[in-house]
């Protein structure tokens, strides 16, 4: 099973796949989109949009995972990274591959046994499942990484069948919608 | 001049499209595009830039105007508004037409010159200065060409010429990227 693993962002989306059986995980690719802050934001969402979109044609992954975004978080930035997220779950289902999602914590429990490791701790882990020689970097191409893996090591969690806390933010999110 | 205003959202997300020469304004056409909150996130998003998609390769306006998102605000729901923001701008970039954006207050300040204007008196701007006979409902949807009529009463304002306001956001925002 193919699985791509986004970490959203505006300056950096961390975008990565791995193959996994059930006894193996492999690096298949793993990059970083970058976008400079001096175009427009609409040329910028333009170019990640597109680099998704020909990463997924190109790679054909059964299975897209998605770290999901707080508004909690980093104010500032939060408009940018929610916006890159929703082209990645565009881009995914337009092509109607399954999408999971996962919270940062999720993805640090998933693979490192603790939802509060520190990058470094991610990093690693990352480097000992995959087998690879270095901890890839920079820290948002590791990531894309960690969220991959988190789909293949949990149970599966498309939208059709929640976890607690999905369901708790899926809740929290319809109220807020009416 | 065909301009397509675009007031962002989850669950309904008002498109509205106006005809504009240097004296007069009218509407070509307005709708709320709605989708369900029992559906998946992805599933919302790929409905809703659909819909954008079919709307600009319908009528092929020349501007595309969203109003921007600001995570200080309705931080519940900002994320999927942030999220719809970034398919409306992807969609238009992806089809070459220049976008601009506006805060919800200089909108408010172009159609009623308040740019604390409450939701009645732009609805009542909205229905005068496109001479309708009621006002548009929802309140998304007289949004909407509120922020088309911003467009073409507020000197151009594509991603190349921007206002001292436009620039301090993007300026807090190259430097929350950082």
């Amino acid at each position: 099973m193919l699985v791509l693993g986004i970490d959203p962002g505006l300056t950096r989306c961390g975008v990565g796949i791995i193959s996994a059986t059930k006894s193996k995980r492999s690096l298949i690719a793993v990059e970083t989109i970058r976008s400079s802050p001096e175009l427009s934001i609409e040329a910028r969402l333009l170019a990640i949009g597109s680099a998704i979109d020909a990463l997924i044609e190109h790679h054909e992954p059964e299975l897209v995972a998605v770290e999901r975004v707080f508004a909690q978080h980093n104010l500032r930035s939060v408009t940018g990274t929610a916006q890159v997220s929703g082209l990645a779950l565009f881009q995914a289902a337009r092509r109607g591959i399954p999408v999971s999602y996962y919270t940062p914590s999720e993805v640090k429990a998933a693979v490192t046994g603790n939802g509060r490791a520190d990058k470094a701790q991610v990093g690693f882990m990352v480097k000992s499942l995959l087998g690879l020689d270095e901890i890839p970097k920079p820290a948002d191409a590791a990531d894309s990484l960690a969220i991959a893996l988190c789909a293949v090591l949990r149970p599966q969690q498309t939208s059709n069948s929640e976890t607690a806390a999905q369901r708790v933010w899926r809740n929290a999110a319809r109220a807020a919608a009416k």
